[in-house]
């Protein structure tokens, strides 16, 4: 498992807007745009309804997150990361993981705005490759 | 193949950068950010030098590129367009397909800032389907 760095925790926090990967079953790409976060090592995120997605994942538990940097570096090369690994989605906990993401999408002190919600799916992305362009590369994918 | 509709010409005309999914052999996604645009009907971006992703191409022609606007809506949900295709990489050409897409990634009237370069490869995309969050939206994936 890579080491998650400084940087990459750094910038995570600064509430980039994952672009998810998961794989249909005939093995093409899908992609969503979700909210993410570490907790602990893990990158998490949730979903209050059944999705497409969640089907592919538990189907090919291999997914990529692609985190955009909201400002351009001034280098010519705008900062990205992406995070490989393989996510398993459990039933229930996403208004938690909700609320511990919207400090950083929100702002300080903030908790999801809506409360009345089913209880939902959390996935839980156990990280095996880290790259992209920025302070965190510890590779570019090219 | 799907209508390329102005909603989706508009928001191309600003300049987002591609989040280009492609599939390693083993199948699973790679992910890299790139400038890319329509040329008619079909998504174009192009490569100073040979890349793993072009190889990746070349061996499975599924990509998929997500697009995600600069700005919030307001309404809780930040609009992306994905565009799914078949690409095929030809041989030089890059710098035309660069100075194409100045405009809408620097100003209007410029070009490409460096000019000494190879004559790299262009990727062209056929697109297969459209979808995200957005006035482009087809369908929503989920």
């Amino acid at each position: 498992m890579p080491t998650i760095t400084r940087g990459v925790r750094d910038f995570l926090a600064t509430g980039p807007l994952a672009h998810l990967v998961t794989l249909d079953s005939d093995g093409s790409p899908q992609i969503t745009l979700v909210a993410a976060g570490l907790d602990g090592d893990d990158l998490v995120f949730a979903s209050f309804t059944d999705q497409h997605k969640l089907d592919n994942i538990r189907r090919d538990p291999r997914v990529a997150l692609s985190f955009q940097a909201k400002e351009y570096a001034g280098n010519g090369l705008h900062p990205y990361l992406v995070i490989e690994g393989r996510g398993r989605v459990s039933d229930g906990g996403a208004l938690q993981v909700m609320d511990d993401l919207a400090p950083y999408y929100i702002g300080p002190g903030a908790t999801f705005p809506m409360r009345n919600l089913p209880p939902g799916y959390v996935t839980r992305v156990t990280i095996e490759r880290v790259y992209g362009v920025g302070p965190w590369r510890e590779e570019q994918a090219g």
